[in-house]
């Protein structure tokens, strides 16, 4: 049990770590040779360019005006002054929803931290049973908790009367922030400008027609069916095979670009290496003349397979993007079932070009559905059993093994200094290593289930995420032991003693969790801002292989929003915030702080750093909804277990009215709210289509469809550019520098790497 | 513990019963004066008229042909002989829909019976375990069971491979059944002629609008969206009030009827009736004179009233049947999301005219999820708590209290022979009475959700009456107790123990559920057969009413299907058989007789018989699909909670696999066919409107629609009688004589009476 000065002791602490990353930080960016690390977004908007103001040679890497140092907290006040329409447009409509979830958090904690605090704190402390119970373990903490209240007291009612007042107040905010969103959304759906998907549908299971190709019976199909809507379609080819080409001439070419350096840089000596594996092995060869022949034949190998692409019919997947003349014709084909065979022909919203995830295309309905049963029962391995491989690890990583296997090895390792911190390093590391590797381990459960746009890929691993952290996270730290353990206690415990046994320990949990909070909450969203990941990369990069303006461009990484790790993480501090607001109000503070630090940091990264990849519109919000009424209802139950504990039994029917109006508030928020997120009203769209007719009467929509949904390799001219230019020309929010854009900024991961190649 | 002799005495008995019921029905069904009761479904068809062939006047009221009598089960032959697409056409495609679980009952129970004959009765008989234990108390049919298989015995690895064998063996049945329901139903809807609702769509919570009406806001706003298929539309008016007045004077009028029939017998005295409540009290006055008089009163408030709502524009209701100009553009309509307030302008498909649950038309939104949450609440504490208001009843309910009140029957009741029967028949009677009425309370809570057609409300009513039945017939009977107290054990039990603790009773409980299945299948089949309340009640009306040949019509209560109480139980049979099918497979030959025998009967009683009161294409076969998966799971768990006591833990892994796979199933399934019954195809839509475009392209839809969706109490003309010549006309399946033709055979129970009123 911490005593206040340890919590005070940590707080310190971590405050000091969090004020030394802003200090960092502040030093860091007011260096010009950072600046890409720290301002990539407007490089890529083309705002701002390599600083090459007039100045000495140090000058140009050195920030040498001391008193720009002294205002080292400007970005703060910076961060918070784009107004939020003017931010949609710079940053992205996903950004900003999901900074709101930061917002959210402050609005729910704040007045629940006052409330708690004026209440519950007085009503806990003049409880005086710890006082009178001296045998009993606990700390000056608890004293603010529900520990201090005598069983069977008729204090406890104001607990139960703070947990209405807590639920309906999160039920008025979540309500109102569903609401807000949701209209957000609409505008921002009405108010765009021209964009491919508005038009476009996204066909899969095309059955296979022995009289004709997938093309043609795409063609007969929509023009008998829809028939004055039906304008074009683009079939998708399988270019994967193309993709892996691409991308090894692109290392190749990262290779070469390395040996012309340093030839450059020292011309007395060509570079060589070793054909052999990593250039490790094999005859030593001239290293430039090596990789330009190398990427010459494959150069030629990518002709070759992209001509078997274009003329092999088994190349072409069972899957289109069909388009339409208007949106109307697009939102009633997108919704409607076309075929008798319900797992024939399914039509859903094309995702924007950029969000398509290409490897999934064609994955068929029986695949599909075997996909899902085997991921669901991996999740709940991995969920409830992962410690079994890393125990075993473990039990691998020792001493004895790593002297039998590397022999040599053992002078170094009998060292007394080295041993010890071997031996203290080792179990950890494995676990260490799997937890890092875990979101993506996640994402390819996600890839695996067949899902087609990026962005419901993140969707679907941040739930997989969650589940992780609530399982393993939460319930772990509060009755310790693994998952799978605990898993055992609860399948052998009463469906009425669950809540119960978790409930009782939680007062006890309050300070290890306080120190979770100021650890992986203050200390890691300071480190956030810093980027020492991307700041050494781009600086390897920057040494190694930059030779023009263009490759230093590509050498920033402008990173994105992670919604596949950090929403999760974030719906932690919500949890834990729900469920200590009645027992321990003391950790409310820790939690208001957190999301105030966050939203702070997260709105400067979305301002100068990060890149959107995709634009989905908000559509993640009903699965941030979804777990964070998921955390309402474990802390109602949770509650109830607890106080069902301290001889207030009779309270439980009044707690056990709470969850079932959760559920209700639930499924009342999803009816009236979801829909706007999964289907596009014909109103709208008719709306749209009416306006734009009346104003661009000779559009000609066929040309601005025909290579919208282009495997990204096959891109001769580069789509997502011209979509950008066309946006910013109708919102010049900004004066644009257009020599220096980046190549394609908008693109997905997978297809920028591919499509910024084909240039050359 | 019953012997193998107490079962076969109960199968004698119940046998015996069946039998009597069977040659009952003979009798009486040869009889002409019943005949209207046994075959009425070939009166309102049109195909026969009452039996005035030429003979003596006793001729006419008694068959007194013996040879006829002979052949007294020659209704099962002729019950089989129709084959299934004339049944379609004779019966409706939901009633053949029904009587196809019987059938899928036999698909399942027979190939299980002869496999669990052949190889699990063996296994147990010679398991000896009982023989050998004389101190456990068994019985002969337990050597049957796996009660008679030692503990630890590998013998349990052939009920394991059983399980995994009739599971799969349910799998494949249950899905090519579904298979061919759903491609019987596309047929169905394919073949189907022109009919209102495949052009219609209900709109429901159209949004109040300052500046127009109802209708002129619908008109609007479907000319703008869906510009090129609205076609019409209709609003929806609030005559429930009207309903219930037409409904009071049709009351008036059997009245009437009834002293007008007693004065033409018996001219010599006028009768009369008193003015007070139910003729009881009041002045008494001549009553022909008096409720002729009140019938005009009557019919003047009506017409009032008629006028009222169609003048007032607070009388129509924020809904409206809105038509299209082709199935295309109602099938596009239905499916879609019209505004961007998905709680407004909420459309779906329109349920036949026939189906319309009127009254429920015009609920908001809000108010219908908070009705929905209060149902829900509802519903648990009837399943779980039905027995309180029932025991306070029985408490009440004794000779003492009813002494107290009714001083005057003291000397009656003290009788002993009629205290002994009071005694013993009162606590039961309340428990009876809520049990019959239970399916109409049941029916009310549906309504009360909101649910806007007959068809839906039954499935709905469907479901909470399966809960009812799994919780307090199966589970009660398994574990004797009350609901609340199983649930109370439950609570308090760990989640791995519940299967355990039932698991370990079913052996035990196999004797009684044989009975069950013995009287209240067996015996209650055939009983259904003899229609003996619709018999009682037709001679009744027949005697006091009837004055014209269309009165006795009127007289005929065909009755219908009652999916909503006979569907759940026959999923109790399901449950049965499944959960025994495994542990005691004596069992499952009486499941197999009872699907047998109801298959017969009910095949009987829709050829003759029922009059079905709507069509809904089957639209019920996924939630009997559902209940099926959920008897299976519980089967898989009781199977796993009995044997995991067996001492055969290691088999627990290999039975969890069960439930796992069965979910897959059930989403499998949902998936590939559950679309087919909820959307109607595009693609469907389009080939029957180009069809029916080039067969008839001078039809004038508007005509056609106009009057479809009218509330019955408008009906001027009788649309439904309509609606049935011209199918008919297209498919002269049966030569008809329209002359003695029903007015409103296909017409709903509410609407029919109110209809065929307006005639008059």
């Amino acid at each position: 049990m911490a005593t206040f000065g340890d919590v005070c002791m940590a707080a310190a602490i971590n405050i000091l770590s969090a004020f030394a990353f802003f200090v960092a930080f502040a030093i860091l960016r007011l260096q010009p040779f950072n600046d890409r690390v720290y301002f990539p977004k407007w490089y890529l908007k083309g705002i701002r360019s390599s600083p090459t103001h007039s100045g000495g040679y140090v000058k140009k890497f050195i920030n040498l005006d001391f008193r720009t140092y002294l205002r080292f907290l400007s970005w703060m006040p910076a961060a918070l002054k784009m107004p939020e329409p003017e931010l949609i447009d710079h940053a992205g409509f996903d950004s900003v929803v999901y900074i709101r979830i930061y917002v959210l958090g402050l609005k729910i904690f704040v007045p629940l931290s006052v409330l708690a605090f004026s209440v519950l704190v007085p009503v806990n402390i003049t409880g005086r049973y710890l006082e009178h119970h001296k045998d009993l373990t606990f700390s000056d903490l608890d004293k603010l908790s529900i520990s201090n209240i005598p069983p069977g007291s008729q204090r406890f009612w104001a607990h139960l009367v703070m947990a209405y007042a807590f639920t309906f107040w999160v039920f008025y905010i979540l309500y109102k922030e569903y609401a807000l969103i949701t209209s957000m959304r609409l505008r921002f759906l009405a108010s765009q400008t021209r964009r491919p998907d508005q038009f476009t549908v996204l066909v899969r299971n095309v059955p296979p027609d022995p009289d004709e190709t997938v093309s043609e019976h795409v063609e007969h199909f929509f023009s008998v069916n829809h028939p004055q809507q039906y304008l074009t379609h683009q079939v998708v080819y399988n270019a994967n095979h193309l993709s892996d080409l691409v991308e090894k001439r692109k290392r190749m070419q990262n290779w070469l670009d390395y040996y012309e350096n340093k030839y450059i840089r020292n011309p007395a000596m060509r570079p060589t290496t070793k054909t052999g594996f990593w250039g490790l092995w094999g005859s030593t060869v001239d290293a430039i003349n090596y990789y330009t022949a190398e990427i010459e034949k494959k150069f030629h190998e990518e002709a070759v397979e992209r001509e078997r692409i274009v003329s092999d019919p088994k190349a072409i997947m069972p899957a289109a993007f069909v388009s339409f003349r208007s949106r109307w014709g697009a939102a009633v084909c997108a919704q409607t079932q076309q075929s008798s065979n319900p797992t024939l022909w399914l039509t859903n919203w094309a995702p924007e070009p950029r969000d398509v995830y290409w490897p999934n295309l064609a994955i068929p309905f029986v695949e599909l559905t075997i996909r899902r049963l085997l991921m669901a029962v991996a999740l709940f391995f991995l969920t409830f059993f992962f410690m079994l491989p890393i125990a075993f690890v473990q039990s691998l990583a020792n001493l004895e093994s790593i002297e039998k296997v590397f022999p040599f090895l053992k002078p170094i390792i009998e060292m007394p200094a080295i041993k010890s911190f071997v031996q203290g390093f080792l179990p950890g590391i494995a676990l260490k290593i799997f937890l890092i590797i875990l979101p993506t381990i996640l994402m390819t459960m996600s890839k695996a289930e067949g899902f087609t746009s990026l962005s419901s890929l993140e969707r679907r691993s941040a739930s997989k995420y969650y589940l992780f952290l609530l399982v393993n996270v939460f319930l772990g730290s509060i009755i310790t032991g693994t998952a799978f353990q605990n898993l055992n206690i609860f399948l052998h415990e009463s469906a009425s003693n669950v809540p119960v046994t978790v409930g009782v320990s939680i007062p006890m949990k309050a300070t290890f969790f306080i120190t979770y909070i100021m650890v992986d909450g203050w200390a890691g969203v300071a480190a956030e801002i810093l980027r020492l990941k991307p700041l050494i990369i781009f600086h390897l990069k920057n040494t190694f292989l930059v030779k023009t303006e263009r490759d230093r461009e590509q050498a920033m990484d402008p990173g994105s929003l992670d919604f596949a790790t950090s929403e999760p993480r974030i719906q932690l501090y919500f949890l834990l915030g729900l469920v200590y607001s009645v027992v321990t109000p003391f950790l409310l503070p820790f939690i208001v702080v957190f999301f105030g630090l966050s939203y702070l940091v997260f709105r400067h990264q979305i301002i100068n750093v990060y890149n959107q990849e995709y634009e989905s519109g908000g559509a993640f919000w009903p699965a941030v909804q979804r777990r964070l009424i998921a955390a309402m209802i474990i802390a109602q139950l949770l509650l109830m277990g607890l106080i069902s504990t301290k001889d207030a039994a009779n309270s439980t029917p009044v707690l056990l009215v709470l969850p079932v109006l959760t559920i209700w508030f639930h499924f009342y928020c999803k009816n009236r709210f979801e829909a706007a997120f999964v289907r596009f009203p014909l109103q709208d769209a008719m709306v749209k289509d009416t306006l734009e007719r009346a104003t661009e009467p000779n559009f000609n929509l066929r040309t601005y469809l025909q290579d919208a949904y282009i495997h990204p390799v096959f891109h001769k001219e580069d789509f997502s550019r011209r979509l950008v230019l066309d946006e910013e020309e109708n919102n010049p929010l900004v004066p644009t520098k257009r020599s220096s854009r980046m190549s394609t900024p908008g693109e997905s991961k997978r297809g920028s790497e591919a499509s910024s190649e084909i240039e050359h």
